[in-house]
């Protein structure tokens, strides 16, 4: 193109409408619209072209009518060239409207077209169905992201974001930023770390959470704190796992779970309606951790199909079927019209479970004169009218059954619970259920370093009249804890905090943390909370997975602009990638394959 | 305290209002307020109590009529001691309103109150005006923040960042998150590293802002991108830098300078109103760079007031003053009344352009009688009637010279001439000068490596018809650049980009950026520029820096909540910190003084 093309390309051309904007009312305007050619098609001597932009699509015609010569001019643009057009709204011809476009009605008459800029044919076609590889469309990220489905989902998660935060500030919170370059903490997942130049030797870390800068600003007195905020956990990662996410951070000073939940279940409901039109419950159920586990085997139940996991425990602990009568915990799942499962689909459960520590899958089904099952002979007939009344069986259905330890069958018949929900379709298309889990055990058992860990996090208060239970029988403390779960994912999570050095002290000294330690790694939370700290707590909700669920995403790879793969690699920019010698020198670090090399220091 | 007040804080406790919001027309209200003994006070066996909270001070007065058993218990109180009480509110008797508080005509008689948490005694007092270190003060960050004064700070960004993103989101700009782990990029200043431990010897960099994502989010079609954004630097810092520092970064599609530009002013002017109330000039001035030089002797011109610089170079070309005669530039600065200074204060001015690379600096007193100067009798009465004139010279100015490189005379004139405008008090206090610094050089020449450097960035666009000046004189080239100057500091930048790809190998070619480099760096945008790039453009706002003006802060850690020293140091988290060496190990580097231990890798 030439220079003048390339360098002072707008001129006095200014954009009328995006082109999703004209409709029928608009026929007889002079309009000029900016976008990128996604199709051209010739007709009768006359070029078609679909103009592409955030905005929508505009059937843009060159023709004689609006101009002879523009005419002449198109038939250089290809796919995906950049151009601007003016010309006049006229509508469609008779029959030729297409009720599926919002501007299929009418369609530009071009009087003059700038060509703005050229393109090479993409790699893939800009479509909402393609078939090329992740990696390719990765590589290729901003022709990807031109692709309307895809870009529809940032258009959601900027219109969920903004409608938090309004709902935020007009309750007072102050959107305050906390460092990302800040101190390594033991607990929790691992840090990303960031040698410093200046203190050689010395790193930082970039955050997991804002978790004790929000507990400090609730001490300096700032009673209401959010930020929309990058957190770092260096994990291997799984699906749906970033290296780098978004936390929606949250923190209340002179408050209670009650007024927590109630704010964070108004901000969902709020951000549901505002973003997507989606009505949630105007109240959420709320769940003890209790009941999860026994209902659903899982603390992040899918609320929104049955199967409930039945405990049998009892039924069948004198049973002949050793692998039952021996169990610590036997817990089973009626599926209604299951008989009807193939032997190949049962034993892909089979290995499904297996996944989460099962070494089987037991099951039985019920037919009209038996039930067939490789173990029903080993049940006597009290123990089957006592499985028929527990799961109310009927003829036609399954039960699939899972025994051992208690940890294990609940989490494996959790799991294949949710793989029953889709196999038998039982999960409602677009529906969304959110529930509250609550009484959240305060610790877990790490049997590798043989001691106490914090569920949450040690800064997690007990509840009430909880101090003695936390010494006395640490398994049974309840937290303060609350979680906030949407169709299955866990999408946020809080709790009421600490706030007095004794109670942080006695947290401490069950995780088997002691006072120097303490002092090491959280000596400047310790000291706030001599000062004068108020009562208070918070939330995060992670915003990755929650724009996912909203958008109907596969991936969460599919809401984050330029993510990363399941090896953090950027395939656009190719990050990670190497440094200067120099650069590390300045660093005070060196790689270690290079002592091979017998490098000088 | 007890468990029952550690652990069950709130009760059915309820805040009512906050501790700023009560007035005469609230007496007789029952009320529950919450926060922290500011200030006790016993007087006539009554307690009274300033209680503090985000909102502002409240008094509450323990005494019989409300409850005498609360009076009793209200003894343990001291500063700083968290509370919340229920009692009515008064006015306060006859002769006790204190005007100056916007609470100042009520009180609240104190029926109950409940003690939230005790404190120590704080290392510093809680109030505005206090002797302790900044040190001490950023040990216990979040004692310091809780005084009014800096409080107020951090509510004031709030609003500015919510009015700033309350703009952009109505003129349609989306809101999108670009990464943090991303790619070192040799141009601009030093990165942070971060070593990766999925793929030892590579590392990532922390963004130095989002430059390249922006321009790909254009590319990809995203018409409108904003983001409120930490970018980071590894400098040495200076008083006024921090290594993390927040940038409201913009970009826009099918726009030119115009469309840039006016969205930026009108979207400082709302800032500024919607959070400070404060009116911001309704067209902002223009200057280009080449004036702003000339007058003002910085690209950052304080037009705050006069003392503007006038070039006599030509006047003293054959002066007997050999300093002057054998200048590239000789410039001046007249300030009236200036006669007055004292040798100790012209000695302290001088000492001042050193740091400038000034050798020294020439001055002239207008006395009734003579000319007072040390370099006086070298003039001719043609060349001073040339400066008089030049100046418009009166008795009692002073008249600063500099001469020699045209580089060094400016800059040194330049900051001499802000510190003459404190000096002589010639700055309106709450005053606010924006103006747009255009017409940019695209180049600049860099002595130490022997090359032409882009000004801003080599993304930056050449004005229309520069490419062969460009090529043939790269020194005058123009940029499609422009600066907004506030009070004298840059407070943001932008310009409109190279949008095609021959334009881009040109600049990097004149930049001695060869193809395979080119490749190697920016491999990925040449490659974006091939598939069809909307002509763009943007800016982006230093945020700290630009609340610490509308705030009137003296420094920029006064406007961000937990910053760094100038060491780059947390005082408060002590970070950075020591790392563990299995940490390093696994991200596959070393200490480079670990070597000395003979340490096996």
């Amino acid at each position: 193109m030439s220079e003048t093309t390339a360098l002072d390309t707008m001129g006095d051309w200014r954009r009328s409408h995006d082109c999703g904007a004209l409709t029928a009312s608009d026929v007889g305007s002079e309009v000029c619209l900016m976008g990128w050619a996604q199709f051209r098609r010739d007709h009768g001597g006359l070029i078609f072209i679909d103009l592409r932009d955030r905005g929508g699509l505009t059937q843009v015609v060159f023709c004689p009518e609006g101009s002879q010569a523009e005419l002449e001019r198109a038939h250089v643009l290809r796919t995906e060239y950049v151009l601007a057009v003016k010309g006049r709204v006229r509508a469609r011809p008779e029959g030729m409207a297409n009720p599926n476009m919002p501007t299929g009605a009418i369609e530009v008459e071009v009087k003059e077209f700038k060509l703005l800029n050229t393109a090479a044919t993409p790699p893939f076609p800009i479509e909402d169905r393609i078939d090329a590889s992740e990696m390719l469309r990765l590589k290729y990220r901003y022709l990807d992201l031109r692709r309307p489905k895809l870009a529809a989902n940032f258009i959601l998660r900027n219109k969920a974001v903004q409608s938090i935060r309004r709902y935020l500030d007009q309750l007072g919170f102050l959107e305050v930023e906390t460092p990302v370059l800040t101190k390594s903490t033991p607990e929790g997942a691992r840090d990303f770390l960031v040698p410093s130049r200046v203190n050689n030797g010395s790193f930082y870390a970039l955050p997991q959470s804002p978790q004790l800068f929000k507990q400090l600003l609730m001490m300096a007195g700032f009673d209401r704190y959010y930020q929309v905020v990058k957190c770092f956990r260096d994990e291997d990662l799984r699906a749906d796992r970033q290296p780098e996410f978004t936390q929606v951070d949250i923190e209340m000073s002179f408050v209670d779970e009650e007024q927590v939940m109630g704010m964070a279940e108004t901000m969902v409901k709020t951000m549901f309606r505002e973003a997507a039109g989606v009505a949630l419950p105007e109240v959420f159920p709320r769940m003890p951790f209790a009941e999860a586990i026994r209902d659903y085997g899982l603390d992040k139940p899918d609320i929104r199909f049955g199967l409930k996991l039945v405990d049998v425990t009892s039924i069948v602990k004198n049973s002949g079927f050793q692998v039952f009568a021996k169990a610590e915990l036997v817990k089973g799942i009626r599926v209604p019209g299951g008989a009807a499962l193939s032997r190949k689909e049962i034993d892909d459960f089979t290995e499904f479970v297996k996944i989460y520590g099962a070494k089987g899958l037991a099951w039985i089904k019920i037919k009209e004169d038996e039930w067939q099952s490789p173990f029903a002979k080993f049940l006597s007939d009290e123990e089957k009218k006592g499985l028929t009344e527990a799961f109310g069986l009927e003829v036609g259905d399954i039960v699939f059954f899972q025994a051992g330890a208690a940890d294990m069958v609940n989490n494996a018949l959790g799991y294949l619970r949710l793989q029953l929900g889709e196999r038998f379709e039982m999960i409602p298309e677009g529906s969304f259920a959110p529930v509250w889990i609550t009484d959240f055990p305060l610790l877990e058992y790490d049997p590798e370093a043989k001691r106490w860990a914090a569920r949450h996090h040690p800064f997690t208060s007990p509840q009430p009249g909880q101090l003695g239970t936390l010494e006395s029988a640490p398994g049974e403390a309840l937290a303060r804890a609350y979680d906030l779960v949407l169709n299955g994912s866990e999408i946020g999570g809080g709790s009421i905090r600490i706030h007095d050095r004794e109670t942080q002290r006695a947290m401490f000294a069950v995780l088997g943390i002691d006072a120097k330690e303490a002092e090491d790694k959280f000596g400047f939370l310790l000291r706030a909370l001599e000062y004068g700290a108020p009562p208070h707590g918070g939330i995060a909700f992670g915003l990755d997975r929650l724009i996912m669920i909203l958008a109907g995403a596969k991936s969460i790879r599919d809401v984050i602009a330029f993510p990363k793969t399941q090896k953090a690699l950027c395939l656009m920019t190719e990050a990670p990638g190497e440094v200067s010698t120099n650069q590390l020198r300045e660093l005070g670090i060196k790689l270690r394959t290079r002592d091979k090399d017998k490098e000088q220091s």
